[in-house]
């Protein structure tokens, strides 16, 4: 049985659930909470020295962090990640740009608004967090104008990857309206057999 | 013939021209100056819509961004990508370990001091980064006490992403002395067949 650290409000943690349940995998979900250090445990950095859920544990009891390389692996030979070598490579391309220019300004900015008080001088930082999440944001929409998802026509661990945070974006700030395609994307995947939402932990 | 869209002060970059180099790989590089906009023009946001090198363009014209997207494509079949599946996933972590965890800070740092001038408001930054950036390489150590390389006890696309800036640090303001089995690393790394420097862009 797989094993995975997680904490329910993640979206990082999210986007492993969602494609556990869609591929019909079981796993024993253990819950941290971030905001409680219970990530930097001497416990919890056996298994991720880096102190962030989620953090997968295999049957064998070797352990695996970083969401989207728990996608990468969990999804390898299966239709969420595809064979062919450039389409793979775009399915990577999405996953870094995730990483690197989504997650650090649409997730942060959820963060500083769910998890901080409001005078808290994190959020000074709000307006340049929204500056780069609109332009991730304009990213996206401008590649879903003209294709239904992110790589090769066809849902993929890139969809799930950035699904997640992208969909909860309002508790950020984050007004999506200007995004049209964007907003029937985020429909397109909340359709996709065996979705489940942000906070559904029912048997998939 | 591979076409790279590359910036010669780019760590990013430089990973690409690294395992280019080591791989024996020919590749047309067109310089952009980043400073300049030349990374917002409409030509090159065609290749790369969200606007950032390294970029690359394969043979039959499809383009790839992201450099740790890159360095995947690349080092497919090759010994620099592992083949056994949990390997694989390893390097998948310490790839996103490095774009979510270090590049942010550790380059990210060493770009406002090369980059900015000495009164920039960005430079107000500069703390926090360095709190983050030796945080990550703290996590680097502690992997690094244990292991000659980041993956399966041999050199592969890990260690390549995190050389890239980890071994220009110190232009970002950080002291590597406390890292000694770092500093082992950054000398077995330089030490690798067919090893190149930052700015070294004699044909391999």
């Amino acid at each position: 049985m797989l094993t995975l650290y997680d904490y329910l409000d993640s979206g990082n943690g999210y986007k492993v659930r969602l494609l556990l349940a869609q591929l019909g995998r079981p796993c024993e979900r253990i819950e941290l909470d971030i905001d409680r250090g219970e990530t930097r445990t001497p416990d919890f950095l056996a298994i991720n020295p880096n102190g962030r859920i989620p953090a997968l544990v295999l049957d064998d009891g070797r352990p695996l962090a970083e969401s989207n390389a728990i996608l990468c692996y969990l999804a390898e030979g299966t239709p969420f990640l595809p064979a062919d070598p450039y389409e793979r490579a775009l399915v990577m391309q999405w996953l870094f740009f995730e990483q690197y220019s989504h997650e650090p300004y649409i997730a942060v900015a959820r963060y500083l608004l769910r998890h901080l008080p409001a005078d808290h001088p994190r959020r000074a930082r709000l307006p340049e967090l929204r500056e780069r999440g609109h332009q991730a944001l304009a990213v996206m929409e401008g590649h879903l104008a003209g294709n239904a998802f992110f790589v090769g026509g066809r849902y993929s661990i890139a969809d799930i990857a950035l699904y997640a945070y992208t969909h909860v974006a309002a508790d950020g700030g984050y007004d999506l309206s200007g995004y049209p395609a964007l907003g029937a994307w985020l429909q397109r995947i909340a359709a996709q057999p065996g979705h489940r939402g942000l906070f559904d932990l029912a048997e998939g």
